[in-house]
């Protein structure tokens, strides 16, 4: 497990074959299985293989090359009816589109977590043509990869530990 | 990877047995290794073991229980000086908790994501005595599991899968 999630890396270059309709499909059952509080599970999924439909969300975002060049991608969206908290459930997004990138990596498959499109996710919504109480959280463009020794690096864990006034152990 | 995902649960009753500092490394190291926007990594941790301090945050939810009994918490903070947005701040400690649940469970742990306690995060903070710019995102306790079969359950895949006008394959 901990080798899966520290070479895990953001892949933004695919190869043309398409990947698995079975291996989509491990995919989003991993993100189904997420917690979220009170097992509201305010996760929902919209998968785009269509190239013409990839190449339009491409032009929502400055990072256009790396959902252009993804054979599938898979919009993530927090339904607003099923929202119980905004942090909590946006937290619970946040493991849904974790346990996503950890499967894809086990089978192999390369994905990129896009945000920045988020700037113009109501544009992205109308588009599709979807309900207002969809909201984007997230772009995943997903395929196989063409690098395979990708860098990526973390502020040492003693940087991330809080120390307290308190006796802690 | 899906066996794991799928097969682990909430554990909220534990064994008096102390994880080894080794485990809750690796736990954190897990926790370290999430994906963030602009790789901003705005997750802190706080790791306690006291019983006194354990015993004085169970006080701060109505799941006092679930803290009183485990063995270790491990509080899991925003850094307010680390964020650039809120919303993507949230699904990168989403993903982050996550990686620490999966990596407790691969290890024969069992952890529960307590967010109730979030209705006192000022509290908590306050008693910890921390620094205003760190957030109380959620408390995770851990420890060696009671009970081996525990139950959940999640909406079928079909529930959570969003069609549009547009065609999409």
């Amino acid at each position: 497990m901990l080798t899966t999630i520290k070479t895990r890396r953001s892949v933004r270059q695919y190869k043309e074959i398409i990947p698995k309709n079975a291996d989509i499909k491990k995919i989003l059952e991993a993100g189904r299985w997420a917690p979220s509080g009170l097992n509201n599970q305010p996760w929902r999924f919209l998968i785009v293989k269509n190239k013409g439909v990839i190449n339009a969300i491409s032009e929502f975002t400055k990072y256009s090359k790396v959902i252009k060049g993804a054979p599938v991608l898979i919009l993530v969206f927090l339904d607003l009816k099923a929202s119980y908290n905004r942090d909590k459930d946006l937290m619970a997004i946040g493991a849904s589109i974790q346990n996503m990138l950890l499967m894809a990596h086990s089978l192999k498959l390369g994905a990129c977590w896009l945000g920045e499109i988020l700037n113009k996710k109501e544009d992205v919504r109308k588009f599709l043509k979807l309900d207002k109480n969809l909201e984007l959280m997230a772009v995943i463009s997903l395929g196989y990869p063409v690098k395979k020794k990708l860098k990526s690096n973390r502020k040492p864990l003693q940087a991330l530990l809080i120390n307290s006034a308190l006796p802690l152990f």
